[in-house]
């Protein structure tokens, strides 16, 4: 090993700044190599950052020269220098690598500069993470989830967690993943919503945070199977200021995104003006306005119908900013939809569209909260009685006006990142034909 | 509607301090009510805490007096009356009530203040999370939950999360629970650990935050089936820089409870001395001494075995912090831990024990690293090499010495707040023979 023995700092390339004409110890991976005569530059990754090592045959001495020529693209290293700051280096910096310890060289990296396809790619997801626009995407992703917190704790919301292995469906039952529980069944959550209002109940606001499941058959670039979303519920909160809530969260949300994260949409080559735009008041439409939109757009669409992806685009493309979509017809939407006292036909709810034809991120409405229409709903529905029991007890004991949503994490992902599929959006997507890695 | 129309601010319980002297707005829901000739006192909760409500007949008026003579248990009001600093209440402060508004007359709540029986409590538990006891444990565990990830998040640690739907098992197949994955078959995950390797060496330090499933036929009070796991993971960390990480967040989580919680916590009637000292450094102490305590203990244990939750209450008393055990037997531990280079018949890994007899609340350590050993243990343990061969490839691409551990949330929180049972931990615990509500 050519680490020299005198005390020097651990850091990491995203940190490294504080050390600029000192000494330095940096852990991490060999991202690429290439030399021209006595010099060597190796572009290093730490999880981090990537910042680029300069290896002088000069400086460095002819032995460790020699042994870092044949190292592999991932090789794992232990590598020390000065920090120089260097205004044309990507991150500002630059090391003047002086010893380098080899963890473990990698040969044949599967990954490589060139091309692959995207099952290439995804049947090497567990190695394809690495790479830098994976990593910058997954990093937003983070930090979505991190302001989405961060927004509800501070603003008096209780995280309650609600069950994935539930008795009963919350939204029909086809599209779900059922399992043995013991003696009887179970199926994946598809929604913590009924929970959710429950706890609203008892905590006044809440919200439920946690992975959702969907057996939908559908391999469009907006699904996935399993699926990250936060669903906040409000006692005391009707449609409208459901809808205030929703466009101040999400808000909050891109801007902390543009704050922190700045670097990694910069390389993703995301528009930021267009996210600078996303400050509330969203607009706010009707279903009717919405169903003209897309006739005067030479869309064919018969009011009654529930909106699909291309219906979605052509409506948020309208708009610079994320738009509610609200009063749908009842009949597409669930049975716990309160339906409006003025035109029952349509309910108290609203969608969120995002803009750049991203599609809904958000879909949120005031909840039915009478007894007798509840019950009605359910027979309607041929739910099972015995399952929604329960959930009815909400309608029996103090019963309240109350409203809450449910955001998308891995959309609204896409959106923010102003990329093309949901699929890069998670660290290990589930999609209709891709159970592994 | 006894609600004047004047401008009244509307706020919440825990904010009422701010509105000493003034006039306020509750919304909330009547725990308790006794009359005394001309008055009334009404016990409010509104989610984010408790209040007495004064009605007096002089001051509301009869029309109000009597109308509210009638109110069941869980009704759902909107109260609007002075706050009033006083000593004696256990607030600090009490509301003299001028209107009331009943948005819905509960009758027949049928948790009573009489005792009931947990199957009764546990059936009715969309309910029971009403109560001031089920309150405070689920405010613990939320503060419990944002702690670790605040801790992490300020660490360095980026939260990655990993799948539920897998298709391999991490840790044998007796007790997962299965699914029907379209044409295949999933299993819900017991671990993201083998995943987060993947995630640490793409992002260095990590953490996976979500729900994990084991269908365990146990009914221990220690024992959920579906339960929420919080698993970080290091690259370049050996096992005992992984042990003085789970010291300092564990500490952290507990002085914020006791911080943020306390009064929480006091009703629960936790001995917060105990708490206040958790503190680092926890003791270590060798397998081979646990195994000794056992034995001193006259506990009859033979080297080799793993601990039950027996032996980890008898070992855990001995300590008033948390203690970490380490170098267990390779043979009770899972495929993947390292073993020790000098005595290989241990591994270089470590569990946490809660003290108080509170047991296991982490398992940790440091992983294999070494291709040609991770896969001869792949064969031992007749794992399926296909599943796995994505994980082999972390060690054949820039392998590093890494580390990581899993920390069980309710299991945290029972010890933290110093209860029973695991089951009061959770809004809806999955247990053996409990899937409802």
């Amino acid at each position: 090993m050519s680490i020299d023995t005198t005390i020097v700092s651990v850091t990491t390339i995203e940190q490294i700044g504080q050390y600029a004409g000192q000494k330095v110890r940096l852990r991490g991976w060999l991202d690429t190599m290439r030399s021209s005569g006595k010099i060597r530059f190796l572009k290093l990754r730490d999880g981090t950052g990537r910042i680029q090592g300069v290896l002088t045959k000069n400086d460095a001495g002819e032995e460790l020269f020699e042994r870092t020529g044949h190292l592999g693209q991932e090789s794992s290293l232990i590598v020390e220098g000065e920090v120089r700051e260097d205004a044309r280096a990507p991150g500002g910096y630059e090391l003047l690598v002086s010893g380098v310890e080899i963890v473990h060289n990698a040969e044949g990296y599967p990954i490589t500069p060139k091309d692959h396809g995207t099952d290439f790619l995804m049947d090497h997801r567990h190695l394809w993470i690495r790479s830098q626009r994976q990593h910058a995407i997954l990093r937003v992703r983070a930090q979505v989830m991190r302001s989405i917190s961060d927004w509800l704790d501070n603003h008096g919301f209780l995280r309650i967690d609600t069950p994935i292995l539930t008795p009963s469906a919350c939204e029909g039952t086809t599209t779900l993943f059922e399992t043995k529980y013991f003696e009887s069944s179970a199926f994946l959550s598809q929604s913590g919503q009924l929970y959710n209002e429950a706890t609203a109940m008892a905590f006044g606001k809440v919200y439920a945070f946690g992975p959702t499941f969907r057996a939908e058959k559908s391999k469009t670039r907006r699904h996935l199977m399993e699926f990250w979303m936060v669903e906040p519920e409000m006692a005391f909160v009707d449609m409208w200021e459901n809808m205030e809530i929703q466009e101040q969260m999400v808000s909050y949300v891109v801007q902390q995104c543009l704050q922190h994260r700045r670097r990694e949409l910069e390389l993703l080559e995301r528009d930021l003006s267009k996210l600078e735009k996303i400050v509330p008041p969203f607009p706010r439409i009707h279903y009717d306005e919405a169903v003209q939109i897309l006739r005067d757009k030479g869309v064919e669409f018969e009011w009654g119908g529930d909106f699909g992806g291309t219906d979605e685009t052509v409506v948020s493309e309208q708009f610079d900013r994320p738009v509610f979509v609200h009063h749908f017809p009842a009949a597409v939407k669930a049975f716990y939809m309160k339906p409006d006292p003025d035109r029952p036909e349509t309910v108290l709810g609203a969608d969120l569209l995002a803009p750049e034809g991203y599609g809904e991120v958000i879909g949120g409405g005031q909840r039915l909260d009478d007894l007798a229409l509840l019950e009605q709903r359910i027979a309607e529905h041929q739910l099972p009685t015995e399952a929604y029991a329960w959930y009815v007890d909400l309608r029996r004991y103090g019963s309240v006006p109350h409203s809450g949503f449910g955001l998308g994490v891995e959309r609204t992902v896409t959106w923010v990142c102003g990329i093309e599929h949901v699929r890069e959006t998670i660290a290990f997507p589930r999609t209709l034909y891709r159970l592994y890695p």
